[in-house]
């Protein structure tokens, strides 16, 4: 058996799971998981049935893990010696851009792509405060280095970098030079390439099945 | 000077990151904010001026946090001798539930208190999937235990703690036995007691000086 079992939809939020997997190379086996008909495996892992879901077959013990910025994290805990975790002075830009690109800047495309506008005496109860504070500060964030932490890949390039070029194919994120960089520089790399080519494979199978 | 500079006003999600400092015993200054004149040194330190932001005076660097729940696992980084980082096997329902909270609850409760609905055919594209789904998830996530981790406590139950025990007072999540007797228990911990008697204070003195 293999030490991950990869639940996953190729036109989902899974790609970002399955970049996370080849940069740490791990070993998985991949769990095809149709809307319409979800295995009893997947639920039995995760009651709600989300993708992606990652099991990881660790030694006697089973984990179950989900979230797509909580999976490249976990892969990255798993996977030492691959280095893509935070030394001790990256951790704050580490920790803080993987929980403003998973909240905040989730939760401000989301509401765009929903045609939802928060009203000007609310924009203190959205964490995001509106759309366009969100890609300013994401604009800031990135816009004096390579990477989230600076010069060099970590895990939390995998979905920061997932969010800007997602952001920017589909339209829901403006584009701007520093998103259009940074997503360029970090899907170039080999590990994103050969996910994408797997999840691109499957769409077109799909496509030529329906 | 103090380890940390803390920037935050005590009717916010400040709130979450006092109870992280007092748990983790940090030396901290408090910076008070108001809502219509920003302190210049936290323009500085973070130009949108969200609070809570932390700096952290590490040495001779300084390290810039926000978001709430980034700011409760970094001070868990920043001070392991508390031990209240997960271990090896933890660290699944750890990273998972820190970030189902921050993400896919946060934006349930958000939608619901703006008033915005997810039509049928957008749940899939909703990263929360209905406000419905996202509480039934959370509540069978902790059904089973008294702590995210299982039996004790970890920093990601600061910040999912937090979360139910506002939904609750606020109105913004169903009052479930579950809910309750978690925020129950983590909020009467002594480290939530301190910190909330602080900000309660606080709130009173501006309130008498309106």
């Amino acid at each position: 058996m293999a030490d991950y079992t990869f639940f996953t939809n190729p036109m989902s939020r899974g790609q970002i799971a399955r970049w996370a997997l080849h940069e740490v190379g791990a070993d998985y086996e991949t769990e095809l998981v149709d809307w319409e008909s979800k295995p009893e495996a997947l639920m039995r892992a995760n009651p709600i049935g989300k993708v992606p879901t990652l099991v990881h077959h660790d030694g006697d013990h089973i984990h179950v893990i989900s979230e797509a910025a909580a999976i490249c994290h976990y892969l990255g805990e798993m996977h030492p010696e691959r280095g893509f975790l935070p030394e001790h002075h990256e951790k704050a830009d580490y920790y803080r851009m993987l929980f403003f690109a998973a909240g905040p800047v989730e939760q401000a495309v989301t509401s765009k792509a929903m045609g939802w506008e928060v009203a000007d005496e609310h924009t203190g109860m959205a964490g995001f405060g509106t759309f366009d504070r969100a890609m300013d500060t994401l604009e800031t964030l990135l816009s004096d280095r390579d990477y989230v932490c600076g010069d060099r890949f970590t895990m939390a390039d995998v979905y920061v970098g997932s969010q800007c070029a997602w952001g920017l194919d589909f339209g829901t994120m403006p584009k701007r030079d520093v998103f259009a960089r940074y997503a360029e520089r970090v899907t170039s790399r080999d590990a994103c390439r050969e996910a994408r080519a797997i999840d691109m494979d499957l769409i077109a199978q799909s496509q030529a099945n329906d």
